[in-house]
């Protein structure tokens, strides 16, 4: 609350990250930013975290955000302070997370355009850099602060923006002048948020259509809820397993909403897409009403050709942002809503049919489940391999031995991909990545992030060779706060995912992945004892579950390196131009025909229609 | 030479790559990229150097454009390949480096606006962003390739612009199905460069602004001549030092000139400015005629009150980009010639004047000559620490022992300003490093760069703790590729010059600077035996020769680390406010009057207009 007192810009910011549930700040200072750091000593209620590099600062501060309660920060410099995070501020733009970045910036009056005559000039100030119209295609809102009497008004909006309707990341860029600016906050104009909320579908127009949802869903035969990101960003997950319960409905996530359902829940078949659950594909593909929720349908969710993407079925697509729904690739859903997943979900609850209004499919819930059952991830065969660890086999391990509350963070690429895969989550979990911007190097400053968040909390990291380098500096970090982050680095050697990728589509030319000397990788026992962190190998699957015991129970930091076999590879996989169904390695073609009941049911048709 | 064969839009890129002479790519694969990647598997002219880290890369590249002679690239795939080039991009184009970044996108029919409705998507491709409008502010050129067959015009186009006028770093983006794509080249449309320069003062224009330098020099009684950066950049050092011969008059650097003339050459008299030599300061303040080449004039040289600089002197400003000598913030040029700093200097030698009716300036050039000798940067005094290594006296000795064509690339901050103010450049040496950027962590990476240059040169690079960490992950690429850097690492257990900060400005209070065991940093001898590196440190004075000997001597990289006094301060300094001639510590005030010759002859000229 604004009082009657004369205060310093720089004071006042960081009176109002308090209020916004701000304890730690992701930092690196500098000349252009070292009033409003200066700040920290007067207060305890907010602390900083010195990080190493600002890129792994603003991958912290997505992580922060993604645990909440409360609002994310990091403050950098001008110049190089600011262009760094921009990797970082991609991912919680992709991903929908809140965070409010605070770049210093050059004296006003030594900036371009404030004297005659330097407006065109690359650069007038010392590190001056134009970071507002930078970031400006991968933020909510990027904004240079003109006068340090509206401090309270931008700090006030950028908060609103970043959390209202579909999440994401915002900048403020404030000259130095105005950080050591004095203001009476008293008399500092606030924003006031628009009333309407920023999606369209409310109040009663929301009610008729969910009625309609209804409609279709009981009239459903085969009948599948998908469950998106945005069903935690709206804190809506009681909501969303009220009606899973209520509908007894199959369950699918994307690998957004991958931990909204833990993996034993009855109803659920898996996650779903370009390396999805055979079990998710097929319900996805045989159903005739799908209703998502908080879910973009990403072309890693429909495949290459969207077309193809449950195509026999009436799509309920339920989005916060109306761009997502406005997409017309070749799947148009048969109704959208554009509202928040919460409101959503209440007002399904609130119009629900009675039970016995609701379809029975007991039939198609038996074929899903057989499903689950008859193509799991992790197989028999992979437990017999001898050279190296099988990675199926290692992530289920993991899985069972990881605790409920756990927190995982996989990194991009193929590790991304196995981790997502075969870990098995339980209640309580939770699981995620940057999914959308899929940075090399986030799983490690995000598990630091978290840990920050969550009071020293151990984390547990899976990372990459090729992606544990990218922000190899914050093993610092880690040390110097004493941070319990468990980093499992899967060695294979270089850049897995494209090795993938040139077998089969440049006839086995291993440019640049590892194959050829040109992408190497450290001893990264070495690289731990450099740093002073426990280091741990697991070369085979013989001590396999005793050193996972291991690393878990150990109290500090630990860096496991999990040797696998250079050609392992990702399996299944969709190969171009296939639809999701049909996952290669492709099972025999009269098992795969069997499964596709949505074609013997178009035959039918055709049949009873050509009589 | 396009001939009437069709071949692959990635073999073609690498066709005109060479053509420009560009012999190694720094670069990571990706999925968007690994098209035009695989193109190196079919030529042997041109390599690939597989970097850790793309931000690393784009430095890397940077300096290797800077070493020429020619072009630099990097390859980088869609996403955070492309962002994490950023702060490199900076560089490059505050410090007017041509650099050609091509980086992948997701194909043309995945992206944002291909389909109806998908214009205002966040994304729509796998890691697609928008990279082309980020970069945009940063950048000469930025574009995205709309058809295979504009390949070969953009290329040229792309290449003309990062080279010509004022130098700079372009980027060209590729959706995947272009790199992919057939073309003829034979076929395609090429770019034609206009006839006319991008500069205006050229021919009969610039010959009679060139006639009107010289009458101002003719008549000057206190020259001198500021050499900056544009000098090399245009390739004009030989005319350069014709005309400094011919005329005779005291020379002063900027930064980015730093490393045009040995710091014996007779005329020199120091880099000046606000970490500049006092004598060079006080020779620019005194002068009654500057004439600059290639330099900006940024704050870094002319202080904070730029109406301060040179302010009794007619000031003859010759630069190639319009904006710089445009810009009205005090300090206003008496002529301002808008030219290529080599036409500049040859139209000055064609129209020299003889010796004889040049100025008689021993008196000035003698008391000149007299400051540099009295206000030597590395006092004796400082030979006398007892704790910890005197970084003045270290950076001396490593410039003693340097090699005449030794490339020395410094850091940041603090290391930077005790490197520039302390090296005593040798004829044939380079020095630089990205000084409008600026950013921490350019020298490691940029010296491998520059080692890739030079066909594995020793560099001797000149890092911080907390800058070194920032790029740490390179070590890999030094021991992969074999790099023979010679990293020195200055400890001084944070960031020291923000430290200096807080106790000139912020009242000692050391906020996430290191002193509070916010910052801290690694055991660098077990990060260099992490990496497999020869580590050597240096605790003080009395083996420092020796072992700097060890190092330089040493076959391989080597990270030598320097442990400095954390106190360390930078001398001289300006202080907020001051005039450049007067830097802190202040010296005696009868002193620093007699050496403002200025003020007595103004003094003088208002005693006799007052008579």
């Amino acid at each position: 609350m604004p009082t009657n007192k004369k205060m310093l810009v720089s004071d006042y910011i960081l009176d109002f990250l308090v209020s916004q549930g701000v304890r730690k700040v992701f930092l690196i200072t500098g000349g252009a930013i070292a009033f409003v750091v200066d700040a920290f000593s007067r207060r305890k209620d907010i602390e900083y975290i010195c990080v190493a590099h600002e890129q792994a600062g603003a991958m912290m501060a997505d992580a922060y955000s993604r645990l909440g309660p409360g609002q994310a920060a990091t403050m950098v410099t001008s110049g190089p302070g600011a262009t760094n995070l921009i990797t970082g501020i991609c991912c919680s733009h992709f991903d929908s997370i809140p965070v409010i970045h605070i770049s210093g910036q050059v004296n006003q009056y030594e900036m371009r355009g404030a004297h005659p005559g330097t407006s065109d000039a690359r650069q007038v100030g010392f590190q001056e850099t134009q970071i507002v119209d930078i970031v400006a295609p991968i933020t909510k809102w990027a904004y240079q602060i003109k006068t340090e009497k509206e401090i309270r008004y931008v700090l006030e909006k950028a908060d609103y923006i970043s959390k209202s309707g579909r999440p994401g990341p915002v900048v403020i860029d404030i000259p130095m002048n105005f950080q050591r600016a004095e203001i009476n906050p008293a008399k500092l104009k606030g924003f006031k948020p628009p009333k309407k909320p920023p999606y369209r579908d409310i109040g009663k127009v929301l009610e008729k259509k969910v009625r309609k949802v209804w409609e279709m869903l009981v009239s459903a035969q085969r009948p599948v809820i998908v469950s998106g990101g945005g069903v935690r960003l709206a804190g809506a997950l009681d909501e969303f397993h009220k009606l899973a319960k209520l509908t007894g409905f199959p369950l699918v996530t994307s690998w957004s909403g991958f931990d909204s359902i833990s993996f034993n829940h009855k109803q659920y078949v898996g996650s779903h897409g370009v390396y999805g659950y055979r079990s998710a594909n097929f319900t996805v593909q045989n159903a005739d009403v799908l209703l998502t929720v908080g879910s973009r349908l990403d072309t890693r969710q429909t495949g290459g050709r969207p077309e193809t993407y449950a195509r026999e079925a009436k799509i309920i697509m339920v989005d916060i942002d109306r761009a997502e729904l406005a997409k017309r690739r070749g799947l148009t859903p048969h109704l959208s809503i554009e509202t928040d997943a919460k409101e959503f979900l209440n007002m399904m609850l609130k119009h629900a049919p009675s039970k016995k209004e609701l379809p029975n499919i007991s039939d198609w819930n038996n074929i899903t489940r057989q499903w689950k059952n008859k193509y799991p991830m992790v197989q028999k065969v992979y437990y017999k391999q001898k050279h190296g660890v099988n990675v199926y086999v290692f992530v289920k391990e993991l899985s069972d031995q990881a605790e409920s509350n756990a927190v995982i963070i996989p990194d991009d690429g193929g590790h991304l991909t196995w981790a997502m895969q075969a870990w098995e989550l339980k209640k309580g979990q939770r699981m995620f990545s940057a999914f959308g911007n899929s940075p090399m190097g986030y799983a490690f400053p995000a598990s630091l992030g978290a840990s920050v968040a969550l009071n020293k909390k151990p984390i547990i990291c899976i990372d990459g060779d090729g992606s544990l380098l990218m922000n190899i500096q914050e093993m610092q970090t880690m040390v110097n706060y004493k941070l319990p982050v468990k980093v499992f680095i899967f060695n294979n050697q270089g850049y897995g995912i494209i090795r993938q990728f040139q077998e089969l589509y440049l006839d086995r030319r291993f440019e640049a992945t590892g194959k050829k000397n040109d992408v190497t990788v450290p001893d990264f026992m070495r690289i731990a004892e450099g740093f002073g962190i426990k280091g741990i190998r697991i070369n085979s699957h013989i001590d396999m579950k005793r050193k996972i015991q291991q690393v878990l129970s150990y109290k500090g930091p630990v860096l496991c390196e999990v040797m696998l076999n250079s050609n392992q590879k990702i399996i299944p996989k969709l190969m171009f131009g296939n639809p999701i169904e049909d996952l290669s390695p492709l099972i025999p073609r009269d098992e795969f025909k069997k499964n596709m009941i949505i074609e013997a049911i178009k035959a039918d048709k055709s049949l009873t229609e050509a009589n």
